[in-house]
């Protein structure tokens, strides 16, 4: 599991759909959110919208590998199943999401997260690209702008970071360190037994 | 600082020499030894050969920053003033040494040490590669074959592990090491600073 995190405008979600498309042993989680779905947003790909109603039955259930309360208005989470079928079958899965579900993350499974921050080049940079999101307005932007100040606050919890001033260099360093962590000795599964066949005879 | 161990014939020095070759910001660290030169080798380049009296007094003078001794026969070591040259340079310094020489460079340097095992494909593979280099005797291959399967007995003491079916793949698979470590937030020199101009007016 790599958790992808960033302010808003910070690439987070530019860089995980890349690195999903060129990679097919990765795959995107969809998060579940309670905020209403905005212009150009597709069901299922972007997220899967749900009511506060459903969205708290998940919780309840078991469904839900992580959740949050965002902007103390909305809920964030990560559906359970699709997680769990992708790691069975192999497959690593991205997460695009904020410095509180990459903590609930880390508590859901503390060996098995690795986490990146994308910080911006610049503060000048960052608000020039939020201001460039037409579909917002200045009253959404001005909230982006506190969240990214909070994003990047937290970006002490992270294991690995990178300064994101080029989109084809940032997209080569996360796939350096998914590479990287799949030669990690703890999680290459069945190496002690293949070991054990290194010797005379074979 | 980057170990990259593995059995004699397991691929260690081709793969760093190929590194360094192609990354300019890596440079290996040459050892020095005790034992004889062998045809080919060339002085500075492949080791540092030297007496036992030299060697003894520069482990004495503090100016080894490892050393060990194997086939209790011989020293091999690697000398302090060129790794820490390097370091301060913000060279990667590649070490290709032997889980002795790992086990001694994570005493003196804990966090700043990265260690790579490469495993041969099998042990037949890796008999036949040390069967094949002529310029070895029936009994130093031998010696050879024990060294390896005591070198594999060391592979858990090793963050990562590479199976080296593949000279490109494995290439690659160090180089993601290589690089990814470089984005560990702790290993990011100034970034608290960077952060901390993050803020509106930059």
């Amino acid at each position: 599991m790599l958790v992808l995190a960033s302010p808003p405008g910070g690439g987070k979600t530019t860089i995980s759909r890349e690195i999903a498309k060129r990679d097919p042993e990765t795959v995107i989680s969809v998060s579940a959110t309670t905020r209403k779905q905005r212009p150009g947003e597709v069901e299922g790909q972007h997220y899967y919208f749900v009511s506060k109603e459903k969205f708290e039955e998940m919780i309840k259930s078991g469904d839900m590998l992580e959740h949050a309360l965002v902007y103390n208005n909305y809920f964030y989470g990560t559906p359970r199943k699709p997680v769990e079928k992708a790691l069975t079958e192999g497959r690593d899965v991205l997460f695009d999401i904020d410095w509180q579900g990459n903590r609930s993350l880390a508590k859901v499974a503390p060996n098995d997260v690795v986490s990146v921050f994308l910080l911006p080049p610049s503060w000048d940079e960052l608000a020039h690209r939020l201001h460039n999101r037409a579909q917002d307005s200045e009253e959404e932007i001005a909230r982006r702008l506190t969240k990214a100040r909070d994003e990047i606050a937290h970006y002490r919890e992270f294991q690995y970071v990178i300064v994101n001033r080029d989109f084809e260099a940032s997209v080569a360093a996360v796939r350096s360190i998914l590479e990287a962590e799949r030669q990690k000795r703890d999680r290459l599964v069945g190496i002690q037994s293949f070991v054990d066949t290194l010797k005379p005879g074979n």
